[in-house]
């Protein structure tokens, strides 16, 4: 059947596919100097934000791609008290880094300013926490902003960006991934979201090689659902500098005094569980665990 | 944007979402006694099986709920030598419970003939087991044939159906696990596709009540991704009636002498594992574990 006017639809040429969300209403639309942001309100998914017609998220399903973008790379990290996040406009992944009593300080690198702006008169529950005095908010280009940032500075970056294409591509090559290394201590994670295992297993495979001659230690994939994202299968890349980021602090994520929706120590382990087709599109991927 | 006429779309009122696959044309359109069943090429997908409208299968990821709907189960038996398929009729069910070597008979219980004929012609693969010996095809009805059955004939029972709309309802009522649970010897599995854990954590605990109050003695949910599916993300049901299947034979799952693309032993474990949300939502379903 043919969708109407009152759909919101993402097509993913690549994919040959397209996902539709049924909408009541525009809430807002601004061409910023980087991007075109739209936030509509839908039917059964409360609100809808758009960049350049590409879901970013949703109300109803947030809580997923959030919590797995912060807390497994949290809990693998032995202090993570330096936090950087590289884009996140939204405050959703800050809003769950700042639920560890570890963290001392978080510095947010997005370039768009008004994603976050956005974000606080659309989605303020993604942004309870930004009034946090440990939160910094810089908005600026993360990919030269990394090249100057100190080294050792930084105990977990969280790549939490748009698509590799157009103003995120940078973000998935090995000088940026190069720069990560050098700002991470000797103990420090790196994360990034990787896209659908399902469409992108190459591109899966790139960053974990890329990371891998950036001199990153090891890689492990996490898998996880994520209904408003191309395919529905979404899936994030834990690398470190020291080792492979495959064991954790199980006991706090055990007895974590937050309550989440998603996460837990025995999500986090069967989530890094790489399904044989994956298993093997990783397996040339250079020293890195596919999980 | 608006999909053009060269895209096929389902739409999950429900879920207030649609998923769209690009077309390149119809191969075939047919109204049964039953439902009316079409078959498309489609660019990147391969050939896409639609019943009533909602998708059923497509030649790209239909290997993850095939493994998932059987190798679990089968592994969960100690000896699943008698098997009964429910429903099935594109046949890629059956092809996988018949790589275990255990299995003696399989009875293929479908109510519309043509859903087989129809795969058989435009899903070779799926089919290329039905020559073997040990499988068996009936065309009728499961409910009824359930009735009939004799007490303790069954190791294992799959229930690879449509939706609980319709033709299937009955198959998600607890008289049907009742009559499942007295065919089922006295470690048997019955094993159901229990749809998608973001829309329908309610139908999925009212199934594991269903089944409890049948006598089974516990049900385990195994989640996977399923990009055809609403949601993206989907689950099967497993229930024992000796125990809930949560122990399997893992050591066979390691060895298996036969190559596949999804399951393995620790895909298994990992597919076992709620998601907060989920697990609490199961909470109170009966005597039954939710992972």
């Amino acid at each position: 059947m043919a969708l109407g006017e009152d759909w919101f639809t993402e097509v993913y040429p690549e994919g040959g596919s397209a996902f539709s969300l049924k909408v009541l209403e525009k809430l807002h639309e601004e061409r910023t100097p980087y991007q075109t942001i739209e936030v509509f309100q839908t039917e059964t998914f409360g609100r809808l934000m758009v960049i350049d017609g590409c879901v970013m998220l949703s109300d109803r399903d947030n809580f997923i791609y959030h919590e797995m973008m912060s807390h497994p790379a949290l809990f693998a990290h032995p202090l993570p008290a330096r936090v950087v996040i590289v884009g996140g406009g939204d405050c959703g992944t800050l809003r769950e880094v700042l639920r560890h009593p570890d963290v001392e300080a978080v510095v947010q690198v997005e370039i768009d300013e008004r994603v976050t702006r956005i974000a606080e008169a659309y989605f303020p529950r993604l942004c309870e926490s930004n009034d946090d005095p440990r939160a910094r908010f810089l908005f600026d280009d993360a990919i030269r902003w990394m090249q100057e940032a100190p080294a050792g500075s930084a105990d977990v970056i969280i790549v939490d960006s748009t698509d590799p294409v157009g103003l995120a591509e940078g973000l998935f090559r090995e000088p940026f991934y190069r720069d990560c290394r050098r700002v991470l201590g000797a103990e420090g994670i790196l994360v990034q979201q990787s896209e659908s295992p399902l469409y992108h297993a190459d591109l899966i495979a790139a960053m974990h090689r890329g990371m891998a001659q950036a001199g990153f230690a090891g890689a492990v994939l996490l898998n996880f659902p994520q209904c408003v994202y191309p395919s529905g299968w979404w899936s994030t890349t834990l690398a470190g500098t020291a080792r492979a980021p495959i064991e954790f602090r199980d006991a706090h994520a055990r007895c974590k005094a937050f309550q989440i929706l998603y996460y837990s120590a025995d999500v986090h382990r069967a989530a890094a569980v790489a399904p044989e087709f994956l298993r093997e599109a990783l397996q040339g991927a250079g020293p890195v665990e596919g999980g």
